[in-house]
């Protein structure tokens, strides 16, 4: 099992994936990692307060359910969130954020360095309801990109919205008309491995 | 960006990997499910807990920190729990128990069904520091199943822990040493560039 070493000891990760929509999600900054945390924090329904004394005119296009306040961090702003993002430039700040976080429960992310307790945002490669997620938990980012690039050249093109309903569809009309487990996963595979030698056919 | 359509409304997912060391996870129930969350749990360090009226050989074999209860599900188990996992045969008890762990502010799991705001354990490809997850967030698991073998045809063998222990260590070294941000890209792309054709030339 996975364990990295970061200062202070050992950190073993679990990936999760998680609905947050309409979940209080607070992030602390507003540049480069600030925007693109709060731009998939958006995109997941969150509702998304950013915190920082500046911010550009990049957050004014994002889409969604977003508040910004232009003031330096306060602890009162992250009350109730679910989670809380520590994207300052100010090393001092985020360690501050990051034990305040902790305290009140959330899950906490870092953008300047991982700590035993927070959590990575890993790359995401996604297909309808397929989510395919990777990181090398800070150890070499353009690792990951490499293998990001690898994983999306084997997920083929027809495996599109379409195709993912079809299998979707049928599962839930097996579930509701076989109820024998063997039988059922035996026909859900068939149907599987029939709609992806199709799929390939055409390719 | 994903949406799923679950009894309750459209859910979105952020994937995220949580470190869970020593944090206190209760698993109720005791079957095949329960088994594989209780496994996966351990293994990152948690601190779990199971609680089910039986409780069969095969969780005496785990290790790791795990305490068993024999009982039937109480509130008071999951006090102060940071993933609370429903595993039950009971879909009544389930609930109860996915609406319980969301008063408490925990992480809620919930394995019969997908609830609106219960999280998804994805498959999990693991290389050292390397985590790969994927999920069909439960609209086609032998789908997962599929592409799970196609991702780890792409990972070559020779990405083991050397391999990644040698790029973190390089990486390390840069950061140190090389201030430019865009020259200690170019260093780290050449790095990892030239360890993957040396790589591959000896497969």
């Amino acid at each position: 099992m996975l364990s990295i070493k970061i200062s202070g000891g050992i950190v073993e990760y679990l990936p999760l994936q998680i609905p947050i929509k309409n979940k209080k999600c607070v992030v602390i900054g507003a540049g480069k990692v600030s925007l693109k945390r709060t731009r998939r924090l958006l995109n997941c329904g969150a509702e998304v307060l950013v915190v920082s004394p500046k911010i550009g005119d990049a957050f004014q296009s994002l889409e969604g359910n977003l508040t910004v306040i232009e003031d330096k961090y306060k602890r009162e702003y992250i009350e109730n969130a679910f989670i809380v993002a520590a994207c300052t430039g100010d090393k001092r700040v985020n360690k501050e954020i990051y034990e305040d976080g902790l305290e009140i429960g959330a899950i906490v992310y870092t953008a300047d360095e991982m700590r035993p307790e927070s959590v990575v945002f890993p790359a995401v490669i996604e297909r309808e309801s397929v989510i395919v997620s990777l990181s090398s938990t800070g150890s070499y980012p353009l690792l990951t990109r490499y293998l990001k690039d690898e994983i999306e050249s084997v997920i083929p093109d027809f495996m599109d919205e379409k195709f993912i309903k079809r299998l979707s569809k049928y599962r839930r009309e097996m579930i509701e008309n076989i109820p024998d487990e063997e039988e059922r996963k035996k026909k859900l595979k068939d149907f599987l491995n029939n709609l992806i030698a199709a799929g390939e056919k055409h390719e």
